[in-house]
């Protein structure tokens, strides 16, 4: 099932974020359309695998937009959108004539999106920055990193990038859906640090409730946490929960531990989270992470292996879902939701800057004289 | 502008993943139904700020699903919305006779989200689990942490809830306007897991492409990172390319080391990031964080505040953004994406659990009689 067929999407943005919020309405149904400046396109190119994680399934034409002929070009292309999508930093598209009022006026009812790291107004508008630095503004690094330690980006994930990513695909679904309703169009200002905000604020309400500042007391648990095992490979231990801690121990054979009055509740098992750590720690380093695996297995315990990149294709749920798409050299991994018990695999590997000039100018109407003119140009 | 006005969504969704996705959507303008068992209701209302947090916008009614007279209402609810989000493990909602086929049966069109920790099927669908686990088994938590330590879930936010909450809400837009179209209902299946691994995408395909496996490589990078300041606050500081590090250094008036060859370009620099990091940190030891903030602003430099939870209402930015919705004692952070230049300031604080027994069981078209029955028994 692809829900988004239908829709026609113009899409300005490289790198990252931009990018990454158009594949997951490609991956959808959506027609994407995206357009790169000659001859060398996405600066993200420079990495092909990395470039098709987010550019799978999209159409590329080269438009280099300081020409004029290139400009009419994107023009028509606009007429026939539902969406347009750009992440410069702002007044760039103003700059360029393709603002939300100048697009408007070629598509009354465009769903036009701007993706930014700090949004279209305020003092930081025009300020650049990276990951960290959204992460920092929004509060959401003050309680990140070794609880230990000062504040760090260690998510792993590009958090950042992604939290603005989904929230554009999100306000693009329901903008389009006000558009049919209403016939009126609409400008998404996205901003990434406001929608890290956002996905902070239940963080927010468990401080507010609970008065405990500091990084230390918002992520430290009891029986909880990563523990390595005798082949230097590391399991994730999940038990917060009475009954799993009960679990826990009765699976370690330490029913004596299980039933210390000091260990008894949530609470008194997060006040010595510190102690239940390192006396977990040694069980586990007397067996190998598979074998703890198999004694696991089919048991009430939130315990799973912390697998590594490689290891991914190895893993049986991982495989059964059918999540990864094998290409010649590398994996793609595919839209993660099933829709009516289906996956999708239409991965198409992006292809050359320009791959779909002709086809895409075959669309807009253009005759072939005009065409061959262009592709010559 | 409130795009999703008119769409009416059955919640029977508790704890963090599924409300957050809902409200999501309830902050578009959605109206959300929540189900809950009386008299004590979600288990987060043991917290009502952070209840509050992802409760927002939401109608609560009390109902055991137990019991017969509250199955038939759950019925007829059913037969007026459009969506039904549940967050059951695998198999419950059928034993509740709502699964999806049984509520296909009630309402032809219906658009039902299962959100889970694992999905539907395949080995781990009926494990336990929390944040830490699905964050391993996607291999997220493998490139998470101290660089120089074991995994570590460190990222601050719950980033496994809030995932699978964005491709649910995500997901049933899309289901929706498929359903618009063809008139046809959906089954959205959710697993956390799998959504984790599809926003490691980008990383897998950094990491196929520089053959870089370790964490330590995927994390360094040069002149980035968090400083300490003279008040024993801290910045983050983003200067990977050229131009910043050049910038940052001129600022910091240390000209003679931006000059050096061994930092000239970006690879270099990230060669030698730890080196980097410790010439950096003695720098901006030297004057307070304001200090810097104020040495820094209007320059073309990634370099801003690590904002506590505290301060976050004090920054400037985010104050001009409109971000925080005051509440009596407490903040609420709005919907963070702005549609058409404004934001909507609706956010409207959870009620008692049951709180809108009667206005719902009136738009369901009992009786007063009838009505009268339910909140008496």
């Amino acid at each position: 099932m692809l829900p988004l067929k239908g829709i026609i999407i113009t899409d300005l943005t490289h790198h990252l974020p931009g990018p990454f919020s158009t594949s997951l309405l490609a991956d959808m149904g959506a027609e994407i359309i995206k357009i790169e400046r000659p001859p060398k396109g996405d600066f993200l190119r420079l990495m092909p695998k990395y470039y098709s994680a987010v550019n799978r399934n999209k159409k590329s034409i080269s438009l280099n937009l300081k020409d004029e002929k290139a400009r009419e070009i994107l023009s028509r292309l606009i007429k026939i959108s539902d969406v347009l999508v750009e992440s410069f930093r702002p007044d760039v598209a103003k700059s360029l004539g393709f603002d939300y009022e100048a697009v408007k006026k070629i598509k009354k009812d465009i769903v036009y999106c701007s993706l930014t790291g700090f949004g279209q107004d305020g003092p930081y508008k025009d300020d650049p920055g990276h990951e960290i630095n959204y992460l920092s503004t929004s509060g959401v690094l003050s309680i990140s990193g070794d609880p230990k330690g000062p504040p760090e980006d260690w998510g792993g994930i590009q958090i950042s990038d992604l939290c603005g990513a989904m929230y554009a695909a999100l306000s693009i679904l329901a903008a389009l859906r006000n558009r049919d309703k209403t016939g009126k169009s609409a400008y998404l200002d996205v901003s990434i640090t406001d929608c890290l905000l956002a996905w902070l604020g239940p963080k927010l309400g468990e401080y507010y409730e609970r008065k405990r500042p500091s990084k230390d007391m918002l992520l430290r648990r009891g029986a909880y946490g990563v523990f390595e095992t005798r082949d230097g490979k590391y399991l994730a231990v999940g038990c917060i929960e009475d009954i799993f801690w009960k679990n826990l121990c009765r699976i370690l054979n330490i029913n004596e531990i299980a039933e210390k009055k000091e260990y008894a509740t949530t609470a008194d098992r997060i006040k010595r989270a510190d102690e239940l750590k390192a006396l977990l720690k040694k069980y586990f380093l007397n067996k190998t992470r598979s074998e703890w695996l198999d004694i696991f297995k089919n048991e009430d315990v939130p315990l799973t292996s912390v697998n590594s990149l490689d290891e991914l294709e190895e893993d049986p749920h991982i495989k059964h879902r059918g999540l990864i798409n094998k290409m010649d050299d590398f994996n793609l991994i595919n839209f993660p939701v099933k829709f009516n018990g289906e996956r999708e695999t239409r991965l198409k590997l992006p292809g050359k800057v320009g791959k779909d000039n002709k086809e895409i100018l075959i669309k807009l109407g253009y005759t072939n004289a005009e065409i061959e003119d262009f592709l010559q140009s």
